[in-house]
């Protein structure tokens, strides 16, 4: 597995959240900007098997963008692919920038860009991905991120984590082959998410699988407290298993009371021996 | 596709409650009576694609029985197709009438018809469809409806929607090739589903897909109150997707703030490609 | 069906809960122990079809391993069986013992035998597996079982219940031929599960079912509280209809209003037909 060649890893990943560029409206609120590029892009997803992904930004997920509600957002998507593709994002936002094929702005052609440009809302944990027809396959090819808005009154402090679960069909069947959370299978078995004891641990899970009904999330020897869609400050469920279509995402917040090793894969076994499983690594800080 | 000659059309279908005929009891209680006839019929499900289909009054989904907690029900199932059949209704009630193949009156053999009589409760979203063997085929093949009990205390003035998210296995092999809410598919893409800007809209949502595990409801740009099942006045989550199994059903609240073509699809790919996927069109009242 | 040739019934093993043998700790708690054995047993799994199972104790289910939070919990694993096998628990508890290959005590060996000791924490309903590599060969064969642990403050009085949903791939092709709660497919309809009118009836249900991605329960007539993973003493919803993954569970509390006979079944209609459906035989005390 060449993650530098891919050009993202992860383990960086997994912490990356991309705050954009802010600047000052003349409402005196804050305006925050990024640049999203599609582009064709092969990607090592298992040693030896390349996948000819469609990215934003080089990277499967694309960048965590990152805002606080009441925040005015502006998104420029250029595309640098020889495909049309849209960005769309779940939360609240006009028709017009919706970012579906044939509404508003819709589809951006190979060479041009546009801008999306609305409010940060609900405070939530959303998703954005591309909606172009056919649908299953612009997502399975990789275009799709997540989409965070802390709420004014920001959650405690934790050691925040993004977990995108996804999969491949590397041999272009309409299912699945390879299962993962953040693109790599088994990438989190040799170099486990490290943890502090002690400390409240943030999840942000999303699940963009294609192609299967559903996707879960299981860990070992622990419990957390689960936030479906982050739009409420309190927990719906004290668990140990989630289930999500495709779609659906949540929060969970756990802390874990004693050092080692405790897995986290799907609930669902073939998902996980394709790779859909990794460890926690709970260490004194 | 000739909606006229199926004989209903999802555009009219979708706010169409039917309240029954009603009386006073000797003890001041309302008795609200139904009759469903059970007849085999053609349905032209796609363009040039006819379904040899089984419904409750000549329409799928069979009519919404709307009735308000407390009330005495009496439906009557006349069977004139070549096929027994019954009504099982999810809710309260003896096992005599519950509409099972083998349980109290049984199945309604063709020609005959029988009565079922219950108190309507509890008060939230339910369904009503056949209950013969093979179960997935006597569901399939069109035999559901939605069943709802209004709370004594009615819930806030809306605008009412009703969707039963199906689908049809043309070709007999036990997996769906259409998908659709309110039985067409796509026709809400056409003919959107026209909504006013700023007023409270309330659509009471039920799953009765066969051959697949699950279905769901995304709608993009805006946000709901999600009560699952109904009978709850307070929401369990606010979300853009939700994900139900057969016999699953909630309901939805939503305002939109703005006016434009918001789309909502099942967030299965598959299932919005092949015909779950529709329009609304919020308008300036 | 040979119930005693198989050595287990699910109409008693339904309401067999087993408290191990208790003993006090220096300390004032309880120590709680049971020894499983896992061992290969021929389980007749409908008439004349016998399925080559690996059992805890000789049964499918395992045994229902019923403590108190807080308690101290001693498990015995004898493998008596010619593979390796591990108890995985859900719930909280220290690497070392989390039953996982590879990971602490990991991998008991035929015929070794390793002690799994932690806390009984926290109060709600779980769920113990095998954790080994192929994990859905090693669930699948019969390899899990109920792990439930009571609040301190008890829930109130109720006729308890234990339903375990699973099913068996009877010729290994990764699909399920039969369905059932309990392991029996069809035993409840021909022998009911009796309850009495009036009275609070608590359902541990477990989903543990393999190779399908969603499993769910539904009753007839009749609504219950449901409690997920049953972790909060305060219901989630009120329904007819729950759906889960593997590893998912919950807690259903209900109470019949009439006497007479309700089916409850899997809401997929393959599952019920092929297997997954009882009946609930309701009558006066
Ligand atoms: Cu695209
Ligand atoms: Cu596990
Ligand atoms: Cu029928
Ligand atoms: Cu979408
Ligand atoms: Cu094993
Ligand atoms: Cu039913
Ligand atoms: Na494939
Ligand atoms: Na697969
Ligand atoms: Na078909
Ligand atoms: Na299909
Ligand atoms: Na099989
Ligand atoms: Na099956
Ligand atoms: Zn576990
Ligand atoms: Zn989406
Ligand atoms: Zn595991
Ligand atoms: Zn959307
Ligand atoms: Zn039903
Ligand atoms: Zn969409
Ligand atoms: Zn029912
Ligand atoms: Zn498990
Ligand atoms: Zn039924």
């Amino acid at each position: 597995m060449d993650n530098g060649k891919n050009g993202f890893h992860p383990t960086t990943l997994i912490r990356d959240f991309d705050r954009g560029k802010t600047s000052l409206l003349a409402d005196g609120r804050t305006l925050r900007e990024w640049t999203l590029v599609a582009r064709e892009k092969e990607i090592e997803v298992a040693p030896g098997v390349t996948f000819p992904a469609w990215t934003y930004n080089g990277r499967i997920p694309g960048p965590t963008l990152r805002a606080t509600e009441g925040e005015r957002l502006r998104i420029t998507l250029v595309n640098h692919s020889a495909h049309a593709h849209t960005i769309h994002f779940h939360g609240l936002h006009a028709a017009q920038v919706d970012g579906t094929a044939g509404i508003g702005l819709s589809l951006v052609q190979p060479g041009g860009q546009t801008v999306y440009e609305f409010d940060a809302e609900p405070f939530g944990l959303h998703l954005y991905h591309c909606h172009v027809t056919p649908l299953a396959h612009h997502i399975a090819k990789g275009l799709y991120g997540v989409f965070l808005i802390d709420p004014k009154e920001a959650r405690p402090e934790a050691d925040e984590l993004v977990m995108v679960m996804n999969g491949f069909d590397t041999n272009f069947d309409r299912a699945n082959e390879l299962y993962a959370v953040n693109t790599i299978p088994f990438v989190y078995m040799s170099d486990p998410v490290r943890v502090t004891v002690g400390e409240l641990v943030r999840i942000y899970l999303v699940n963009v699988l294609e192609y299967d009904l559903v996707n879960s999330f299981h860990v070992h020897g622990n419990f957390f407290d689960w936030y479906p869609t982050g739009t409420s400050m309190s927990p719906a469920e004290h668990t140990d298993t989630v289930m999500l279509c495709q779609g659906q995402r949540g929060i969970l917040e756990i802390t874990f009371p004693r050092e080692g090793r405790f897995m986290f894969h799907a609930h669902q076994s073939e998902f996980a021996e394709l790779g859909w499983m990794g460890f926690f690594e709970a260490g004194c800080g």
